[in-house]
């Protein structure tokens, strides 16, 4: 009940590769894996649907590449390292001038991260991507969004905010230089899971998770499953997108809470927020640098004391604003 | 970027569950299973599409129902022991109505199987329902597609065809007495996924597949992997329908080529195609019989000739049609 056969040929064309760790890879009922002894298996799934986790103006490449990327994404924020995946894919039609460079962007991200192609579906409808990836994390060692405690230091990988700022643009509710506009635009359509920081934090973070839907959104997951709040420096998170604060405001366009607004709610980041005892700085900072990810201390986790869960306060530690409710759209 | 928080409330209302042997369930970033030491673990997804793989008319139980068997089908077909699942689900818009039925239907279904729903993806879009199933069997002992041998007996599970016949009632191509459109209904909307006949032919099947596209379809499967041929004895092959050959003639609107269409090339059985040893046609009932699971021999593997691959012969071993290609699509 798929698509018809001279389609099924340009699938098997594109997406049937030598699978040299699976014991068992497309072509048959089911995929074998041959988990190693006495690891868990970290087990992610995601869909993507047109106009709403990608716009119809992304390149093909560009598409293949996120596609993977956010669910990359989650087992990196458990620490787990990536195994395989399965792709099950709705198209229109099959059209080999799309199937083509969507393979290559998909399969160039998983050949980086030695992630096989292992089986998956595929039929005609409209256009939908679901990869379910498979990871391995020594039992006990996977990040959890349940571990974080009172005292901790609150972090985030990379920087957030420039691909909500691309995504603006497409909007047309905002314009950008060129160039800004250009390395926004990477951000929102071919993110970088940062795997490498996942595994280097583990043993060293408390508590994970992945920035997808917005920072305070997903902080808001790790304070829920731990019973904690937290406190964030707005004049350090401000500094947290690329474009840069100084430049976006330049030309009067944009403000302060523009800009938090971004960072803070912005979503499709696809960084890391995590939490780590005040006593192990040198060791998020080693497995920082051993990932070769920035990494930036944004705040502090506190004992849970009423909504709201997040405090936003300056530098020297005033509130900045009462309730951040406004930060749920974008400003 | 998911559906509004008020709908998140919904989904976690009707699809999380507990999970007393997942490690961590539906709520993380990932979920983790811990593989029993020394298993493989077989992995299957398949996508389902609005009026390509059901009809609106579709109960939301059934639906449930259909969208899980159609994996655990894949796993029986490789002898696998369901473990676990994930659901990715679009959905126009989240309705109690629908949705309270449809995970009823689903989860019936995964725990008759012991197969815990442990994560997955929620999003607004055209109705799609995607999930990935996990399972496990001893290293070695999976059912596959390339074991089938010269001389050995071909056998179908359960019946055929009549998935296909409420198909074409829905359609308006074709009418049936009530009592034999709700049979042939309930073949289609809430196909039976032969899981124990699947682990009982661990051992005694050389190759197996379900039969998800039509026999001959899916048979070929064998064929081509196998590199050998078959013989089918269409006598036989005319009993399977479980409607009754005799009933569908009887009123004249149906023929002995439009049966033989439905059961051949009907699609939606879910039934295992399988083949084993001569020798072991008493461990094939026996196994038939531990699985309460009714199995028929109706052919024979062939050394690979050239095209055709399949032969359909009468119960004298006469050919009874020269080529099946007109069986590609309902006549």
């Amino acid at each position: 009940m798929g698509i018809p056969m001279g389609e099924f040929d340009l699938i098997r064309r594109y997406f049937t590769r030598p699978t040299p760790r699976a014991v068992l890879g497309v072509g048959d009922d089911c995929a074998l894996l041959q988990p190693r002894p006495g690891m868990q298996l970290a087990i992610s799934s995601d869909m993507l649907v047109e106009g709403r986790h990608f716009l119809s103006t992304v390149s093909p490449a560009a598409l293949g590449h996120k596609a993977l990327a956010v669910n990359l994404s989650d087992l990196a924020a458990c620490g787990a390292q990536p195994l395989a995946f399965t792709l099950a894919l709705a198209l229109p039609r099959a059209d080999a001038a799309w199937l083509e460079p969507f393979s290559q962007g998909l399969l160039a991200l998983a050949d980086a991260h030695g992630c096989e192609l292992v089986g998956g579906d595929t039929t005609q409808g409209p256009l939908n991507i679901c990869i379910t990836v498979f990871g391995e994390v020594p039992p006990g060692q996977a990040l959890l969004r349940s571990g974080a405690q009172a005292g901790d230091d609150l972090y985030v990988s990379g920087t957030l905010g420039d691909a909500r700022l691309a995504l603006e643009v497409f909007r047309g509710t905002l314009s950008l230089p060129e160039a800004v506009f250009a390395q926004a635009r990477a951000r929102l359509e071919t993110p970088t899971p940062r795997m490498a920081l996942g595994l280097a934090l583990r043993g060293i973070a408390t508590a994970a998770a992945d920035v997808s839907d917005g920072l305070l959104g997903d902080l808001g997951h790790i304070l829920r499953a731990s019973g904690v709040a937290a406190v964030i420096d707005t004049s350090i998170a401000m500094q947290l997108i690329a474009a840069g604060a100084d430049t976006l405001c330049a030309d009067g366009r944009f403000d302060v809470k523009k800009i938090l607004a971004c960072v803070l709610a912005g979503g499709d980041d696809y960084e890391l927020v995590f939490t780590a005892p005040v006593a192990a700085r040198q060791a998020v900072q080693a497995a920082a640098a051993q990932a070769q990810t920035r990494v930036t201390r944004i705040g502090q986790i506190e004992a849970a004391s009423g909504a709201p869960a997040v405090r936003l306060v300056d530098a020297a530690g005033a509130p900045v604003l009462r309730q951040f409710a406004s930060f749920d759209h974008f400003a």
